[in-house]
C-alpha cells in the first residue's frame, strides 16, 4: 500500500466543515475524496487530522489516504487542484511511510482566531475575521489566555456530546499579537475539543471588551459547566493553521 | 455650503461599478448617496474621483459632496458605516474646502492589480486577485511596462466609446514586485480610460506568458486599434489603490 499525505488550504465558507456526514457532498472531506476516487478509479478514504467546523477555514490541513496505486505526488496534486473547487487548495503532496495516521500522530496543532478591530468593517476581510468594533484591552486578554496554558478538563468550553471521551486536553501556548487593526489569536495545544478553539477565543474577545472578568477562567473551567463561559467566535474568524508532526516529517 | 471628502474601501464583487446609473441601486455611488441622503434629510450627490468598472475594488477612493448641515466629521463617518453594507466602508471624513472636487482636482491616480501566480488557487485571495498558473516572467513584463510610461494617447487601451473626449493620459510610474506567490502591478497615472487599467494588466500578462513581445507595444500603442493589446484582465483583481491632491490635502 502506498500513503499520501496532503497538505490543505481551504476557505470554509460554504461548507458543512471537514467530515463527511453520510451522503452529503458540501463537505470539504467530501470533495477531496470524490476527486481522488475519479483519479484512482476506486473509492479512496482520507483521514483529516482535525475535524474543522462549518464556515471554519484551514491554512495547514494535514490528511493521509492509502491506495493500492503508485502515482506521482506531481500527477495527484495536479489533478487534484484541476477538478476541486477554487475555494479548496492542494499545497503540498507527500509519500510518506505506511504507518503515518495524520490523526493519531498529531503530536500539536495551532489554530489561528482573527478579529478585526476597528469602528469600520474590514471589505476584504469580513468573511475571514469577526469585527468588534470597541477597543480591545489586549492586556487584559493576554493576562486572562495564560489561565487556560497547561493541561485541563475543558467540558466548560466544548459542545462536546460524548460523556465517553475524555475531555481532558493540554494548551502549550497562547500568542497574541496586534497589527493593522488586526487582534490575532494563535492556540497551540495537542487537541482542541469540538467548538473549544471557538469558545475560548470568544471568552478573550468578552474579556478584552471588559464583560468577564480574566481572573473568573480558573473557576469556570473547574465548574465543567457550559454556561459559565463568553461568547462562541463567530466561525469565519477560525483558521486551523498547522499541525506538528514528531516522527514522520 | 460645507464640503465633506469621504476616503472609501470597497468590495465591488456584488456591484455594478461606482457611477449610479439612473435608478440602479446596486452600485457603490448609489449606496452611499441614498444612506448620506437619510442622515441629512435632502438628497445628496457624491463626486467620486474614479468611476471604477464592475467588480473592481477600492483601498481608497475619494468623494466629496456638499450639504448646507453643518455635521461631526465623526457624525458622518459613524452613521455610514452603521448603515451601509459591510463590503463598503468609510475609513476617513474630513472637512474640506468649499472649492475642493473630488475629480476635478485629483493629480494622480495608482491603481493596483494583483495576480496569484502558483499552480494551485488561492482559497482567500480567489475574489481579490487574477489566477495565473503558468510562471510570469518578470524581467519581460518590467521591461514591456516601461513602453506605457509617458503621454500616449490610449485609444488602443480602451473601451471608451466618446470619440470626443481626448484619449491622450500620462503615466508616470509603474512598480511590478513579486512577494510570496503574488505580482503586484501599480500604475500611477494622471487618468485612466475605461478598462485601461485591466487593457494594460492583461497585455503585461501576455508578455509575461510570452505570448506576446513587449516590443511591440510602441506599435500597439500607435496603432489606436483596440484589438491589437493582449487580453483584458479580470475585474476581481484590480484595486483603486489611492488618489493624490496638491493643494487641497
Amino acid at each position: 500500500m502506498h500513503n499520501y499525505k496532503l497538505t490543505i488550504q481551504y476557505d470554509g465558507g460554504r461548507y458543512k466543515g471537514w467530515q463527511r456526514l453520510g451522503n452529503t457532498n458540501n463537505t470539504i472531506q467530501g470533495k477531496i475524496e470524490y476527486v481522488l476516487s475519479e483519479l484512482m478509479g476506486e473509492e479512496i478514504e482520507i483521514i483529516g487530522s482535525s475535524r474543522t467546523d462549518a464556515g471554519v477555514h484551514a491554512l495547514g490541513q494535514i490528511a493521509n489516504f492509502k491506495t493500492n496505486k503508485n502515482l506521482s505526488t506531481t500527477k495527484i496534486q495536479e489533478y487534484l487542484n484541476h477538478y476541486l473547487p477554487q475555494d479548496i487548495s492542494i499545497i503540498r503532496v507527500d509519500k510518506v511511510s505506511e504507518n503515518f495516521h495524520a490523526r493519531y500522530h498529531a503530536r500539536a496543532k495551532t489554530y489561528l482566531y482573527r478579529i478585526w478591530n476597528r469602528e469600520y468593517s474590514h471589505p476584504f476581510m469580513r468573511k475571514y475575521s469577526m469585527h468588534i468594533e470597541e477597543k480591545l484591552d489586549l492586556e487584559a486578554m493576554k493576562k486572562a489566555a495564560g489561565y487556560f496554558v497547561g493541561t485541563h478538563d475543558f467540558t466548560a468550553f466544548s459542545n462536546a456530546k460524548s460523556k465517553k471521551k475524555s475531555m481532558v486536553r493540554e494548551i502549550y501556548s497562547f500568542w497574541i499579537n496586534q497589527e493593522d487593526g488586526f487582534v490575532d489569536i494563535r492556540i497551540r495545544g495537542n487537541g482542541f475539543l469540538y467548538n473549544m478553539a471557538r469558545w475560548i477565543a470568544g471568552t478573550l474577545i468578552d474579556v478584552g471588551l471588559g464583560d468577564l472578568d480574566g481572573e473568573s477562567i480558573p473557576t469556570i473551567i473547574q465548574s465543567k459547566k457550559r454556561d459559565r463561559t463568553g461568547r462562541l467566535a463567530e466561525p469565519q474568524g477560525l483558521y486551523l493553521e498547522n499541525i506538528e508532526y514528531e516522527e514522520f516529517e
